[in-house]
């Protein structure tokens, strides 16, 4: 019987491509598969470059975002992944794959969603491709401009402090909602490059939380081969989702994914230069644990430090039924 | 009743939002969306970035390609719109859709047929994503150099000659073959890209043969406001297709898509040095035509030049059945 990709996981299948490709290093990448996004030296520049796509039917379903809610969407979370790169995002391209039977009011009106946000951003959109399919599914790449420091995953180090920016569990939640067939509202990825590009400079690791807190300070975890210890009673849980769940919204928000919050890690030296950076980063900034020595585990203890368990980590596209 | 996007189409749909993108220009985006890839200015280097799907059941069936050969198709028909600016590409980023499903070893063989030929071409694969979808999908971002010329659709006068590499028709006769049940092999994408960079100093316009040459050609014919004449009898046709199909044979290749071969415009005061070219060009390179004044038609005339009637002029995504 051959293993099928569910047996594996998505995760897990990218760190074995990686693995297997990053033995090799090749002139001009600076930065391969495994981090947020790419380095790559382009002429005398150094570009970021990033890869995201959204899938209807998987990411989201007919009816629950509106066309241009659906096109910024499409736009943050690739910003997203440059961001977490302490970079900005500079160019992208839109590769659609579309049913003949779209009506064609209702791609522009994605389209426009994308274009406008992208512009007020300072992005452009130079470029892409149109293919036919069994479904509507939008594949952006970005192209980003590293800041000085390009923070990866790599970085943190046992004593450094986590943090997270703005709040999570409002998405989750409203997926939630939506499941049950509430017309619950998706709330608006938040778009934190300016903040990403301030936090550069004194984080020493970084990420955007996609996939679920647990889940994705675990790559940084793995990447950087430290521990890190949650503080439930610390996890910035959005408001309806706390109104929603109680007691068991910490654990909700921690685990649940597609918020696009940064989590980023600081070495206690930079900590007074972290809040010297609070004012101008015009986002909740809340410290949530801290990074131990140890093996890539990611714990999150009650306000006695008593470890919860968590029913799942994250989201895993291969492995969700 | 709203518009579909199959009453529009593919190449509609994308002229008119090109036009409604076109209007402002961008700080860096030297080249945006409507040519072969976009050109932007990333520090102080310039990068010519492309996207492409390769969707399963449109672009292929289950069992047309080996795994290997499938993943060589999506670095290939990416590569090949850098090739048609005159570029050189130097990294890639994967999108994958893929089903949970799937054969582990069938996903790893698709991707070592990528990054086995990217290497070998000096083409990095950096970076990618793994989304879950109801069927097969790949969609490919490409990062390139420039030449010192840049060559794109609109630069074709009228007195200037066209060229194409290579030869038409044997991917079409294959895709037919295969729907009609036959196991005929699908032919490789030529990799033309040495060549590209090459011609890029004595093309006018160039774009890559991906859907069709009269249709293709028709894209360098509305970017340049001119017409084109092409004789029937000077078309490359693939001997495989000759076989096949006869006398029919031309009108067959010169309107059968994914042949990725290029079609370039040469000024006559540069035929010179074309010619010198040729022994360092590695493929054939085939006069069909000349460039005229007039509106942005493409005429196929047989050799007493009359005007061959085109069942259809090539492939559209959303017009296709």
């Amino acid at each position: 019987v051959p293993r099928r990709l569910r047996d594996v996981g998505e995760h897990e299948w990218i760190n074995l491509l990686s693995r297997r490709l990053g033995g090799r290093s090749v002139a001009g990448v600076l930065i391969g598969p495994g981090d947020d996004a790419a380095v790559v030296r382009i002429g005398g520049a150094v570009a970021l470059l990033t890869t995201d796509t959204l899938v209807e039917g998987v990411h989201f379903r007919d009816g629950w975002l509106a066309p241009a809610a659906l096109g910024r969407r499409a736009f943050r979370v690739n910003a997203s992944d440059i961001a977490a790169m302490g970079g900005r995002p500079i160019s992208a391209l839109v590769a659609l794959e579309v049913q003949p039977t779209m009506a064609v009011n209702r791609l522009d009106a994605i389209m426009r969603g994308f274009v406008s946000d992208a512009r007020r951003h300072g992005v452009a959109l130079v470029g892409g491709n149109v293919t036919r399919g069994p479904h509507f599914a939008i594949t952006v790449s970005m192209t980003g401009i590293a800041s000085a420091r390009v923070v990866r995953r790599r970085g943190a180090r046992a004593g450094d402090q986590v943090f997270v920016t703005g709040s999570l569990g409002a998405m989750g939640l409203a997926v939630r909602g939506r499941l049950a067939g509430r017309r619950t509202e998706l709330p608006t990825v938040p778009y934190r490059v300016d903040a990403a590009v301030a936090l550069a400079a004194v984080a020493s690791a970084m990420i955007d939380v996609s996939d679920g807190l647990v889940q994705d300070l675990g790559h940084v975890c793995r990447a950087s081969r430290v521990a890190a210890r949650i503080e439930a009673g610390r996890v910035p849980v959005a408001p309806a989702c706390r109104r929603a769940l109680g007691a068991g919204a910490a654990a909700f928000a921690a685990t649940a994914g597609e918020d696009y919050e940064l989590c980023f890690t600081v070495p206690p030296r930079r900590l007074p230069a972290l809040d010297r950076l609070r004012r101008r980063l015009r986002c909740r900034v809340t410290r949530i644990g801290t990074i131990e020595a140890g093996r890539p585990i990611v714990r999150m203890v009650d306000a006695r430090g008593r470890p919860l368990v968590l029913r799942h980590r994250g989201f895993d596209h291969l492995r969700a039924r």
